[in-house]
């Protein structure tokens, strides 16, 4: 049998791993055999040599299997849940969860928090008053089976070898390997014991792939393993090249996905929605084809079953429900301040990148996993790309703890715009559908 | 400036380091800022998009600045050494450093031990009685300005970031880099405070290197580093694929190079020994070309002049320096036992590599860096390629500690050698020499 030093010669090498040899690395790895520093040269090997979909699957699986994995058996249905590889003012999960619960398909969700200049889940949902997301498996499970779905932290029992090779990834220049970030994701995402999954691969500036042809190959890396894997999947590559809706900040993207869910909020937050919520009905089989899935999921907000679920959801994880029904009851910043048009014209450009590092300045996000955020402060937009100013009219609103934090952020604020003559329009929000080979069978 | 995972990224992208950026990863792995893991990362990055010749210079160099650069300056002269990248039944420096000093060029050596095939200087000076190479940086700079050569272990004060980055490579696959070698070659010679070098690199079966595109790109590596450094510097090409000399085996060897200083000894150690004395003394600057220099090394042999120096090296060493007039005064193995000819015809093949593991499995040399060797073990091969034997004909002797361990590598032993009808000869010793820019000023 090859050596451990051996397997990292095969991929420094350029050679495929067989059966049961990444497994090997990553039992190792867990068992203290492989130290860390063989596993960064191994990564760094796997980065620049790749792996083929049948390697990246055994990645997923072991590092999966590294852990617990959940067993929602005893939940009816099939159960999807969906991913985003996170952009700015992306608060998708907070409605669609709900709206899809409503439909009758079970989303257990574990996510993350924000990173950078990406927004995340659960700090969203922390914003409203008393929420909480450090619930017990069993609990989680019991929530999911009553309400439809459940909203919780990645636990230390979920993908522990995950954790430890994304940890290493960070400090070794191996991150944006698209094998290694399928596994990391698969291995999450599987982990919740579900039996489909949609994927929202976001493209352009305020994304982790800045250009369509890297995400389209991530996506294809992703619907290809999940499907080999044996689930459901389908990815979308939507547009991150502008901020997601209006809002950026935990209780002010809170505040917005409750505007949807009672019929209102951004036009672009609502569309993805329900493109994303089609989907998993139609994984989830309660719908043939996404045209039903639409129809269905707008009925859901419309009807008001949608937001019921959101307020038993809430309740559930011990927050406030009242939210729901008066999102004054959220936290609010002391500071409010809008930045106006320097000139009249068109908004021709919002760049997501700035407004989302504006936001981690403000305090809305960390640039370090262990700080903790400001649900409070944030931003909401209010002329999107495309919007005819005059001199002096409003571009964004700045939510700021204090006058010395907005007179920090005010100018990379201003900046995120640009105005011009010719008018413009957004362009499409989804640019392509990747849907897998694999049934969801429950 | 950029951070440290910046740097790796940069390697890890094919991209040329800026000046001083190597050194500042070697500095904060000495420092601690960088960890073992991420160095791994760019080692394993740096094996796949290489270095070039000045970014492999600046990593000489600050291996070597980790340490203490003994300062020679003291003793007059254009200080020479010669590395070998090792072979088997390569006692080369034995011979070599007493004839070079004896012809008034300088050769202080630091050596290294056996691991695996090849054997190592430093076990077969320590098969002398007495003999010690543990002395300290004043002794060696004492006895080589006396004497004129001393031969010394590593010591910990010498390049420290290279051992430390050779553990790394040894268990992370990153061993076999050009770059990285020459550096670690570099670092280590170039901390004796030598003007000049000489290096033997091996190839063939026996050899680091197996083919001669491989070792000429090794050899050219070092040869222009070394004179991008200033340093006087040439490169022998030589044969690896049959064993060098007779003797394999730490005080076998001894034996066989005193018998060379005698005037006797195996005709391809003698010639390799007079090559690679010409190029030294041409660099050291006593001779103007390698004619002269082999001319001026043959008659330190005929003085005996070399042997006095021996005699004297031993003796400042705290060795036994009788051992240079009666070679029975080294260990001798209980055992020896001759395997023979199993049938007519021309000995058209030995295996050096063969051999190699050999010794090691009679105890020789060792497989891991903690252990101990057996000084009298080893083998004399009495039928090197091209000898014509009959059937019964001795082929080689085992000097064994006993008669199990004869009898465990007999079989290993006899497989090591080709006998068949056709007459061949053994090809040229040296391929070719590559000599640096540099000149060798003290």
């Amino acid at each position: 049998m090859a050596t451990l030093v051996e397997l990292i010669a095969k991929k420094r090498d350029g050679g495929s791993h067989d059966p049961g040899e990444i497994q090997r690395l990553i039992q190792a790895l867990i068992s203290g055999e492989l130290a860390d520093y063989q596993m960064s040269a191994w990564l760094m090997a796997t980065f620049l040599r790749g792996l083929e979909p049948r390697e990246t699957l055994e990645l997923t699986d072991a590092m999966l299997g590294s852990g617990v994995v959940l067993d929602l058996s005893d939940v009816p249905g099939v159960k999807v849940d969906k991913h985003s590889t996170g952009g700015v003012g992306d608060k998708i999960s907070l409605p669609l969860a709900p709206i899809v619960a409503a439909c009758g398909v079970p989303v257990p969700m574990v996510s993350g928090r924000g990173l950078g200049h990406t927004g995340g889940t659960l700090d969203k949902l922390e914003s409203i008053p008393g929420f909480r997301v450090d619930l017990s498996i069993a609990d989680f499970r019991r929530i999911v089976r009553e309400i439809g779905t459940c909203l919780i932290g990645q636990t230390k029992e979920i993908a522990p070898a995950d954790k430890r090779i994304y940890a290493l990834r960070d400090v070794t220049a191996t991150v944006e390997s698209i094998p290694l970030i399928t596994a990391s994701i698969l291995s999450k995402k599987l982990a919740e014991g579900i039996d489909a999954l949609v994927l929202d691969v976001k493209v352009g500036r305020g994304a982790f792939m800045k250009d369509l042809d890297r995400a389209r190959a991530l996506a294809r890396s992703l619907v290809d393993v999940a499907s080999r894997g044996g689930k459901g999947v389908t990815a979308l590559l939507t547009d991150m090249d502008h901020p997601l809706g209006f809002a950026i900040g935990n209780a002010l993207e809170a505040a917005e996905s409750i505007d949807v869910l009672r019929g209102g909020g951004p036009r672009d937050i609502l569309e993805l929605t329900l493109d994303l919520a089609a989907e998993m009905l139609v994984l989830g089989k309660v719908e043939a084809d996404v045209e039903g899935g639409r129809r269905r999921a707008q009925q859901a907000i419309d009807t008001g079953a949608a937001a019921e679920v959101l307020r038993k959801l809430i309740a559930a994880q011990h927050g406030d429900p009242r939210v729901v029904d008066d999102t004054s009851l959220l936290p609010r910043a002391k500071v409010v301040q809008t930045i106006t048009a320097p000139r009249a014209g068109f908004v021709v450009d919002v760049d997501p990148l700035a407004l989302g590092y504006a936001g981690v300045e403000l305090g809305a996000g960390r640039t370090r996993a262990d700080q903790a955020v400001d649900p409070a402060v944030g931003l909401v937009l209010r002329a999107p790309k495309g919007t005819e100013v005059r001199a002096g009219d409003p571009l964004i609103d700045v939510h700021a703890s204090d006058e010395a934090s907005f007179a920090r952020v005010s100018a990379r604020v201003a900046s995120a715009f640009r105005i011009d003559d010719a008018r413009v329009a957004r362009g499409p929000l989804v640019f392509e559908a990747l849907r897998g080979s694999g049934s969801s069978a429950p």
